[in-house]
């Protein structure tokens, strides 16, 4: 096996971007991480899209965006696991190139969720839980995680107003990210008093409905040397599942699933969690980010309502999470999401992530979780 | 790389399973190839589906079927590339267990399609398609692929009886699979007879709407023989892209994505088209089988149609091509349909394919294709 490189990535302003279609916006931001790269050829392509069939009609995305990005006949390969897609696109081009069948390959993310209603986008998303046993009773997701949020607060004593910093210091890290769908700072009290969506979820503690895609170019360590890029290297990786449906879960505050790919991708990385010096994680609501920092191992069970309240993980706390804005303030196009986050730990290693720029960062994590945790994605990054 | 073999298989009655959902269905023939290789874990798996978002509301299915068949918390992933998502999950599979990432891999292939109606299933079939460019305006697959039977009809002389003769022979060799959809033969006659759908292409050009699912367990050549088992080997697998919208093309007759993906897999093989044995192509229309046969170089540019009328591609030919019965006796569960293929190839290969066996047959390959060819994915077995 190789050693694995990311030498380049891209992605353009995420929102409503109703002028503009799924090709555009895909194509738009894999040239992009080609001209990043220095690259006008690749070997193969992986594109992480959760549910194009759904929102906009079209299955068969992976030769069509080949095909549009001047890149036919080369192989190409939709990958879906909901909302992990993108970090799951990831693993297989990895996979691809760490195993030699491969040099260049490009890595992408993309959903466009806005040219439907709000209704049926929310419809969409649904399809990532379990249809028989969770949609067709009438549940979305802003009340699955509100199951989630509720148990937490009366197993572990989370408090309201933990769930709001979480949101608060997002839209902090945001307010510096130009191509966030909502780069603006908010407060407690803002979140606290915004629409309610599921007890105890309020509008402010939910991800948006997004418009984006991103996209990274990966190859052989010796090869990023030999054309003088910044060496990334991808040093872990893991991939894991767990039921889709939250009734069929022992502990509903638990992600197992996080909590298994990580432990494949520190062993593969020979890292702990306190060896990791920023982390963007799956926070598709306050709840999210809480549970997810506890199945990582970076803060102990219970305490990730705790952590934010002491700012542990804020831009100048211990561990940096969600630099990006996360995808509260980012947005979150469900299939481009894992990639993204990509790309700010790429940003943030190279040194080129501005106002927002974590001093001294050499080892970045990403965590892509699909539905309420049916499966993950964990990647862990060095620079060189 | 190591060489990987197949060492297990599964496939259930295909049709309308009015009575079991798509989680059923595909459990139910997981097993039966778990039981077939004689393992009960696995270390990964593969599914691909082409629309289980549109056709039954449900994505995020990687994760539920692991679930469902007690692998969880292994890591699975679904793929798709339109009707080809099945052949592109057995060539991760075999990227995963030839670079030593897993030993023991599932992958399997699934579709439902006859939980909503005619209509519905036309157009979520028709997301493979260009929407914007061709679905939009009112085109579904039968008149894609009858577009493409017209040029090659004024191109190279093709009849329409020997269009026919191909849905004749796959109905005959179907007859004698009693996992096929519909085993029964049919006539020249009754297909020149039979209900327009698009001209020229009538019902029994066509392949049906089914639901089903199939399976294949993998693993290192050396671990089949250690386990002792009969050894079918994956020798070449090929991947390639075209656009998926038939105004794109230069020339509609010829599946260039079919062409580099043969090209790809007869190199890694070391092998000519004339060392083939039996094939097994995707015939999701008459016509398709007569230009997949010229893209593949099993015959002449233009004498597809020839091959049918002369019996050189029967069960008693010089080359057996789909001894199934094809996508249009066997059925066509989109999804599942690239691993049924395979499934076909080990019964063969193996000796077990009953009254259609083919004596001899050692050296056996599978072509699956995406929509009117915008992705082709082929393999190259051998027994050994």
């Amino acid at each position: 096996m190789r050693d694995v490189a990311v030498i380049g990535m891209g992605m353009t302003k995420w929102g409503e971007l109703w002028e503009k279609s799924l090709r555009t916006i895909f194509v738009e931001t894999a040239l992009l991480a080609l001209d990043d790269a220095g690259v006008n050829r690749i070997d193969s392509m992986y594109v992480g899209s959760m549910s194009s069939g759904v929102f906009v009609g079209q299955e068969h995305i992976a030769s069509m965006l080949a095909d549009y990005l001047g890149q036919n006949p080369i192989p190409s390969t939709r990958v879906e696991t909901a909302c992990a897609s993108g970090g799951l696109a990831l693993r297989l081009g990895w996979m691809e190139v760490a195993s030699g069948i491969s040099d260049v390959v490009l890595v992408g993310g993309v959903e466009k969720m806005t040219d439907v209603s709000g209704y049926e986008a929310t419809y969409a998303l649904s399809t990532a839980a379990d249809q028989e046993y969770e949609g067709y009773h009438g549940i979305t997701f802003p009340g699955l995680y509100a199951l989630i949020a509720r148990a937490h607060m009366e197993k572990y004593g989370t408090t309201r107003e933990q769930l709001a910093m979480v949101a608060v210091k997002n839209h902090h890290n945001g307010s510096m990210n130009p191509l966030a769908q909502f780069p603006f700072k908010i407060t407690v009290e803002a979140v606290l008093n915004s629409v309610m969506v599921a007890d105890p979820l309020r509008i402010l503690d939910c991800s948006p409905i997004t418009d984006g895609a991103a996209a990274a170019i990966i190859c052989p360590v010796e090869m990023a040397k030999e054309m003088g890029k910044p060496v990334i290297k991808i040093i872990g990786t893991g991939h894991a599942t767990d039921s889709i449906a939250l009734s069929s879960r022992k502990d509903i505050t638990w992600l197992e699933a996080t909590y298994q790919a990580a432990k494949q991708a520190y062993a593969m990385a020979d890292k702990k969690p306190h060896d990791i010096d920023i982390i963007e994680v799956h926070d598709c609501f306050t709840i999210a980010e809480i549970c997810v920092l506890e199945a990582l191992g970076i803060v102990e069970k219970g305490k990730g309502g705790v952590a934010a309240e002491e700012g542990i993980t804020s831009l100048e706390g211990k561990i940096p999470v969600n630099t990006s804005g996360g995808l509260k303030a980012k947005g979150h196009p469900v299939g481009a999401t894992g990639v993204a986050q990509v790309v700010e730990i790429v940003k943030q290693l190279r040194g080129e992530a501005g106002d927002r720029q974590i001093k001294e960062a050499r080892t970045g994590m990403t965590q892509n979780m699909g539905g309420s945790g049916g499966s993950t994605v964990v990647h862990i990054f060095e620079r060189e």
